[in-house]
């Protein structure tokens, strides 16, 4: 026997659809219709009708294998083998987050693929895997953000044990696992939540779509819905935590913030399981109450991306100043990153054309994540590029050497770490003409800020989009696949062994630079990570007395008496004696 | 010479209009205009031509003496002859504010007409008065929440000087004098900010008009205008608070909000000045974080209105439970309040059909404003009753009672100590018919919530509808009129040399109840407030030992060992040997 259920205050009357027959259902006060039905099993599929309309798909349906528009398929969820009981996640100040898409890190992009993949990864030294979003969107393939069925992993990507037995095989390597999920909108196509009940609102619309109604009548059950979803993930598919897509696009006037909410409710799951769960949040505001402490007024997420350190380095790296990087430019501006984590905590952004951001005073650097690259930072350009090609070697492994002594927790994006010449398109399979017309053209309007012309934009629809931005995993052995790779291990390494590089502390971290001859040092305890930008040879200032170089990007960096003596575009860690 | 200045970034074009001919005027990098005109002087006329359109009056015009349409007129502010030099506003654990209204206050209605009745206001005991919004709005008379000149006196009201004299005349009487000033929406008539810059914002609507542009691009300017406003309101109109209209209408996702940045602005001046100013928001979100300290993450302003105690008591003395008043209705409710100032503090509330609140814990009362009614409580019904025409002498003595001994700060609306029979409607003189049409069946659909009738209504554009609202001065002597204030005096004098209720804590509050028997004491210190709800004399139980009755609205009321023998709807205030 099975119980259904569906929270539905807008239609008058809902029916359940069981394998093609109906049956009735009774509604509760408070607006949740029930049905038991005793002949329904695994494997069945069902659906709501709401008045005579339909079937829809259960708004929290564990399964689609018809996709968005499909029928939900009944899961037992209870009978997973884990073997994963004595896994600890480490804690996120001995954190380093390698972050992927499920549908491109292997040829068949499902999760079991992925599995095959992790030895590559533990041998890396990542402590945790990061999934972009894997629940159920529109078509096949997609980069997950327009998911609609919350509660169901994607179709394409296996089934609800496979993304199990992916967790699973992360745990048994000693990785943890960091899921991304949506809770500032929902998909264009197959969303289907508003015919059951107000999950939005027309009080304001996020930039992607309606906004959701966190705070309006009726709040009180959609909010259930994205923190039993969040609990869902971490309790039922052992997720060590959450990535929060854009929680810019959240608006919510409650007294207390959806996001204080769910980070209560997540450290009672924590406490109860005996396992340490993280938020993570993406945010533009520069707005440290995401992570200050209750006491302080805060939501006490534990830590956030920070884009303000990705743009300063990928515009002095790359010379790049089109759009929001406009902002930024300077080695100036990686300085004030690594010192104070916000470039923009209180300044003028003449990009934004008004005064942008908050000082994340006294936060440690291990709230922030550090990346050179991510999937949007590449895959939201024209041609998808990733670092490797919009700069020169030496840039890159500078870099990753900010990237990985950094105080913060760096994350390093699917290949990065072999500087994989395929590109990360953005890449969506509409079934609908008009989502199809209107994301292509989205694109092209979006790129046009950058000054990328339309026929220069990867077409997201195009089926190889897709295919080219799957990792070609066999370039990993050739060069420069194959020193790029060794670079980033030596860096690992480096953070894992050298105490200095333990230390979060952003007021510890010193940086001088010289903007006009093109160079930065970054003093962490003993360790001076010495960055020579310029196209030519330097001689670099660094602290006085014998210093060792650990490792350099180049054989013909050299340590002196009160300098480095350091070639064109190169990088160098010196360790004091 | 005069130095005209506009902030104007939408037209390409501004000219200055004065005494008829054009100047031209010159553009500065940041959007602001400037012409220096030698010939100009106070009380010449002028305004800008955007783009050869106009002239449009100056957004920070100083007077507009034809109204919101018309001409911007050069006042000369500096020659105020202060006499006030030596008056320091009474704190708010002190204080006890009348709300007033410039236009029904008197039958002149003007800043001259309100001096001659503040005699009236300083034998009654009040410390601080509040003036509902006097900014220039449209029409001659209406509440002035549709504000337009935000810099501009209302003509119909007097002149800048005008009012001067009257915060002068507050001062040498010993009377604080806060203002009410809307920064949440601008009024829909004479409204032409938005031909001049982005003040305003697409991305989401208050209840009353488009949404103020307090976080998007070039919102530095437009909360320049806000804070500038409030600034010159307590720097040179030597005002000694603001109240801030409705600011659960105000978005803002900056990193710091506008209300923490205005509180910033106040304290600085504040301390430049010399002199104690407050802010004291309105807001329908039972969150404490308006009041918080910056420490813990707050806006840190002063006091905020408290609607749930004025329901709480509302509901309970009038039986009356339509509309937003169905959250309410129990003795529980005052109880409530008293302790906890919310009584919506992260409970379910079913009006708002979702959870409401936070708990104000560890707020003193002195936070809070506590009023048996205000303008919106009264004029926000189809026949604009007080609470005097809703109940009887008794519960409106009980009402009287329990907010000049509540832990919070006690507001009093105009008329309101002595019953005054006249009705505060809601009246405006909108010269545009849409406009008129549309404020009337604005009011029919909300009434028709509370179930009353469009024919019930009193229609907002006739202009009896604002004459009848003018108080009537000469009822003062009659009764029940003179009984009424008695009462009142009385309460004050007692809350005035009582040192039990000088103490603000919520957490010495102590108050029973039984809500069967229709009765209800407060404790405070030595003092027992008894109030009888019933219609029928009954014994109260108070504290064990020996009692005197201070006051009590009935003679028949007094006090033995262990109870109190109270009449029908009576209310006494006791005090321990």
């Amino acid at each position: 026997m099975k119980t259904f259920q569906a929270w539905a205050t807008v239609p008058a009357k809902v029916e359940l659809q069981l394998n093609g027959r109906r049956f009735p259902m009774e509604r509760r006060q408070d607006g949740w219709w029930t049905a038991n039905v005793a002949e329904a099993t695994a494997g069945d599929d069902y659906g709501f009708i709401l008045d005579g309309a339909g079937p829809f798909p259960d708004p929290r349906s564990a399964s689609q294998p018809g996709g968005v528009h499909g029928l939900s398929r009944i899961v037992d969820g209870t009978i997973f083998p884990w073997t994963d009981k004595n896994f600890q996640a480490p804690p996120l100040s001995s954190a380093i987050i390698y972050e992927l898409h499920i549908g491109t890190f292997t040829p068949a992009g499902t999760f079991l693929a992925a599995i095959e993949r992790l030895d590559h990864l533990s041998a890396l030294g990542v402590t945790h895997v990061e999934f972009m979003p894997v629940v159920e969107f529109s078509g096949n393939h997609g980069w997950g953000y327009d998911g609609v069925d919350l509660f169901a992993p994607h179709h394409a990507y296996g089934s609800p044990d496979d993304l199990k037995k992916l967790v699973n095989a992360c745990h048994e390597r000693g990785l943890a696992v960091i899921l991304d999920v949506v809770y500032n909108h929902l998909g264009p196509s197959g969303n289907y939540l508003g015919k059951f009940a107000p999950y939005f609102t027309k009080k304001f619309a996020s930039a992607w779509g309606e906004g959701i109604n966190f705070d309006g009548p009726e709040s009180g059950e959609v909010r259930r819905f994205f923190c039993d979803n969040a609990l869902m993930w971490l309790r039922d598919f052992h997720f060590d935590g959450l990535r929060l897509d854009a929680v810019h696009g959240i608006v919510d006037t409650s007294a207390t913030h959806i996001l204080e909410q769910l980070k209560l409710e997540v450290e009672s799951l924590s406490t109860h399981l005996g396992r340490h769960l993280v938020l993570i949040p993406e945010s533009d505001l520069n707005d440290p109450r995401l992570l200050w402490s209750r006491e302080r007024g805060g939501c006490q997420l534990d830590a956030q991306w920070s884009d303000d350190f990705h743009h300063a380095l990928h515009t002095v790296l790359t010379g790049e100043g089109a759009g929001y990087y406009s902002d930024f430019g300077r080695l100036a501006d990686i300085a004030k990153a690594l010192r104070d984590a916000f470039v923009y905590d209180g300044g003028y952004s003449a990009h934004r054309r008004r005064v942008h951001g908050r000082p994340a005073d006294g936060l440690s650097g291990r709230r922030f994540l550090g990346y050179l690259q991510n999937h949007d930072q590449i895959g939201n350009r024209a041609r998808g590029e990733r670092s490797a090609q919009l700069m020169s070697l030496g840039k890159l492994k500078i870099g990753a050497a900010l990237i990985l002594t950094s105080p913060f927790v760096p994350m390093l994006f699917e290949g990065e770490e072999w500087g994989a010449g395929t590109p990360f398109f953005y890449f969506t399979d509409y079934q609908e003409p008009e989502l199809a017309s209107a994301v292509r053209e989205g694109r092209c309007r979006e790129f046009a800020a950058f000054g990328w012309k339309p026929e220069d934009t990867a077409d997201p629809q195009a089926p190889e989009t897709f295919h080219q931005s799957k990792l070609k995993w066999d370039e990993l052995s050739r060069p420069p696949h194959a020193e790029i790779l060794d670079w980033h291990k030596k860096l690992i390494e480096l953070r894992r062994t050298e105490p200095d590089l333990a230390d979060g502390e952003l007021k510890n971290v010193r940086v001088r630079f010289d903007e006009e001859k093109g160079w930065l040092v970054v003093e962490r305890g003993k360790l001076s990570i010495v960055c020579n930008f310029a196209g030519r040879r330097q001689q670099i200032p660094v602290r006085t007395g014998k210093q060792t170089v650990l490792i350099a990007s180049d054989e013909q960096v050299q340590a002196a008496e009160g300098y480095a003596d350091a070639s064109a575009e190169a990088v160098a860690i010196l360790k004091m004696a």
